[in-house]
């Protein structure tokens, strides 16, 4: 028998089942359920390779420094002992700083959403996906692609509030910037809590936006000031100036939350051959020692408060200088910092990426490829999980609900193998016996309804009765899901005082004027 | 800084190199090498289970026991004192065969190509990229989905000798039924010994078939029967009729190709819920022991002669029956396969598959997710890597190039991470320093051209460009990449005197009226 002449019969026996598996309230979706690893990360590198990079990584720190552009975390480091240039902003951290910072900062926390049920835990081997974040414009297939607005903005939080697969915010989906900058903030971080009872992500763009952010958090959790502080509720995610300089308002920021006990994950954006070395190894081994540095700072600024390891290094077409995503070196790269970020304990975030224009074969094939280095990385928290397109460029409506089911299946993939007696199914196979057929016994009977995931997106019906509905890809098939989706949403229940707690202070913050716009 | 504020003028700053990197004389693409993984593959389960499933299935084999359809297969077991049936095909196989058989396999061997750049390892740490095999339908854009035929057969050949990426067939790309059952062997060796010089694989579909197969390959070889018999140069994948049986053609192509020490690969296809058990875990049992079933019958037959295991375990779509592909449970049944065949010290073969209907995204994801279960479980030999669509029922032209640009993606991902002194970069990180930029340094100068994998069918000009040229998708530059390979197609050098031999065996074989179509 050839390897595919015997099952041709039951190939060609696909029935025509519609894919979509739409009820009248909306989407049969999996429930939300933070997915845990079960297997061992892939180690890419040895443990002495590993030591290598933490080492260069650590000379990085000693002899090359960073420049701080912040007053307060440049006390901070000559307080401790840093090694400040007298007529620059160079700062040289000894490792034995790096040593007492990994002391203190906890490896695994938890992150409380306004909503109990979407609550987190953040470290070990639990996973949490993000929407996207901080595209500055957004797309669909009707209405093309347009730059980011409040109106988009509330249609991807309420799609990301619907889609149980998307765990957390890793920030505004798209920027609104028909919103003036002075109050983008607060519109957009009361839009998440309203919209929205997930984990909420906020910018470190300077003191009073962050501090804004951190109250509209704390009144819609109804928390006092001295509770906020011991209850991580929120996330920000800091690239630092790569190469080597960490600038104000992220520093600003940092220090904030850090104060408060919120989660930092700081993320050099380490582009090989453009803000870093060309090589994957010089890349990491520099995006390591800017991790290191925003994690020392964090540390001093409130010992034991939660930090996660941001990995974000991929290359760029050294033709073009455009970024890529979803490459063999992106992926290796994904990996590397995940075991770097096990070594130190730290929480590790990585993201599902890719550079493609439309969603077809290469924004899949990409964004799967960044999906396998992180889970195979051993991610904590997934960065841009649905809905990234383009390099970031634009977030898109269609790609947020098949990326929402390519992170169901990865979360059914995490789930671990049943394997009872009965799973293995030696009395099922004795009672089927030579040639027979499982579908009818009572063992496929009793679990044929949950023992695979059923995908949203994905068209499993046969050639025929495809072509005759119209030969309907997956991106038709996203869009019409998204639409759905939407239709159907309806806010999370919140509490009437806290509410109008959050919309007073909104309310006397725009009228202020909001934050200073000359950062 | 938020997550993607800072790239941008990068991003934007994408300029309009096309893709593709066509040359003249065809296609820019890396070099024919074969990958070998250097990280421990994924252990989806712990050594315990592992062992649980191993016991398992040798209680498959010695209580439930396999229907063996082939008299000689039946006198081999028989006189290895299995447990024959005396009123059916029932065999019982005691564990101790499966022992023995394990001990005389060989864990890895060299395949060889007629053209010896093109030989191969198998087994151990190395992987080889097959072509799709056996699909009844061929299909490009332009003429659509057609039964298979001699003219696409030969394309495909063509276009697979042409990839660097495609390292050996694992069949037949498409069925070419528009040649007689009778002779349909003999033209389609022929054409795969003389358009390729890649290794070939032939179908056991009885005796007659697979003597004939070989001799064309000896021919094409060069080699002395005595010689060709202890050179491995061909392969033979050979499905176990799922659940538990063995039947006659198969057994008969496997007992022929082990006496002239030929690989034999033994692939149950256990479907979980139709031809094998609901369940992950009792569907690899029964995959496991039908492939050990296999192997005891192969290593009776010929102590020592080369045997791969082949694991192609999948779910179906409960609610209609047909075949799913690239799944959470595929994928965790491909890493649980190749966790059994190491225990067993065998080579391992998985595959790389879908069953969208088109070149979307859904082909794309279900492909990776699949690359990413065998890569991460150790595959050895990759079935079906470039061209696979609709679950085998067609081998597209388009996919095949796109496949075989991922396949050169996972072997430069599979390549090792440079970590040298010079490549962790920290002299041209103090050169640069904070806030520079790396594009012109001399350390990225001497690396640019070399550093990243530079993709045949990913599209990264910036939305506008890409637009301006058409907004093509992956499928639209597939399309045009694989006319052009074609079209630069030259077939490989052949010695004369040796093509002649084979022309001269099919001619005569051919007028003898090929081999009996009554099986």
């Amino acid at each position: 028998m050839s390897d595919t002449s015997m099952p041709e019969a039951s190939r060609r026996g696909r029935r025509s089942r519609k894919p979509g598996h739409a009820s009248a309230s909306g989407l049969a979706q999996r429930p939300f359920k933070q997915p845990k690893r079960r297997f061992a990360p892939t180690a890419i590198v040895s443990e002495d390779e590993l030591q290598a990079i933490h080492l260069a990584s650590l000379r990085v720190l000693e002899e090359i420094g960073l420049d701080v552009l912040y007053p307060e975390a440049k006390d901070l480091l000559r307080q401790a002992g840093a090694d400040m240039s007298p007529d620059s902003d160079r700062v040289r951290i000894p490792r034995a700083l790096v040593d007492q910072a990994l002391a203190s900062v906890p490896g695994e926390i938890t992150l409380h959403a306004r909503n109990p049920a979407h609550s987190l835990q953040m470290g070990g081997d639990w996973t949490a996906f993000c929407a996207v974040a901080s595209a500055p414009n957004a797309f669909d297939r009707e209405r093309g692609r347009r730059a980011g607005n409040q109106a988009d903005y509330q249609d991807f939080l309420r799609l990301g509030q619907s889609l149980n697969s998307v765990h957390l915010w890793g920030g505004y989906p798209v920027e609104p910037i028909d919103l003036h900058a002075s109050v983008r903030h607060l519109h957009a971080i009361r839009d998440m809590m309203v919209l929205s009872d997930k984990v909420p992500n906020a910018y470190a763009l300077g003191h009073e936006r962050i501090t804004d952010a951190m109250e509209i958090v704390r009144l819609a959790h109804g928390l006092s000031e001295a509770d906020f502080a011991n209850t991580p509720c929120m996330a920000t995610i800091i690239n630092s100036n790569s190469p080597l300089k960490l600038d104000m308002p992220m520093l600003n920021g940092l220090i904030e939350m850090a104060r408060k006990g919120q989660l930092v994950v700081l993320t050099p954006f380490t582009l090989a051959g453009a803000m870093a070395p060309v090589t994957v190894a010089g890349a990491v081994t520099q995006q390591n020692a800017e991790a290191l540095a925003g994690l020392v700072v964090h540390q001093l600024a409130n010992p034991g408060a939660p930090f996660g390891y941001g990995g974000f290094t991929s290359n760029v077409d050294m033709k073009s200088g455009a970024p890529a995503f979803g490459t063999p070196e992106y992926m290796k790269a994904a990996m590397l910092g995940g075991q770097l970020a096990r070594k130190y304990g730290l929480p590790y975030r990585s993201s599902n990426v890719c550079a493609a224009n439309t969603l077809d074969a290469q924004a899949a094939y990409e964004s799967v490829f960044s999906l396998w280095g992180a889970i195979q990385g051993g991610v904590n928290l997934l960065m841009h999980g649905a809905g990234w397109m383009e390099g970031g460029l634009h977030a898109g409506f269609e790609k947020m609900v098949l990326d929402a089911d390519l992170l169901h299946m990865v979360s059914a993939f995490l789930e671990p193998l049943a394997l009872s007696e009965d799973d293995l199914a030696l009395e099922a196979m004795a009672e089927v016996g030579p040639g027979g057929h499982f579908f009818g016994t009572a063992h496929t009977q009793a679990r044929y309804k949950t023992a695979f995931y059923e995908p949203l997106i994905s068209d499993w019906r046969n050639f025929e009765t495809w072509s005759e509905a119209g030969s309907p890809s997956a991106y038709d098939r996203a869009n019409a899901l998204y639409q759905q989706i939407l239709a159907a949403y309806e806010p999370p229940a919140m509490d009437p005082a806290r509410r109008e707690a959050v919309d007073a202070f909104v309310a006397k913050r725009v009228e202020q004027g909001g934050a200073p716009t000359d950062f």
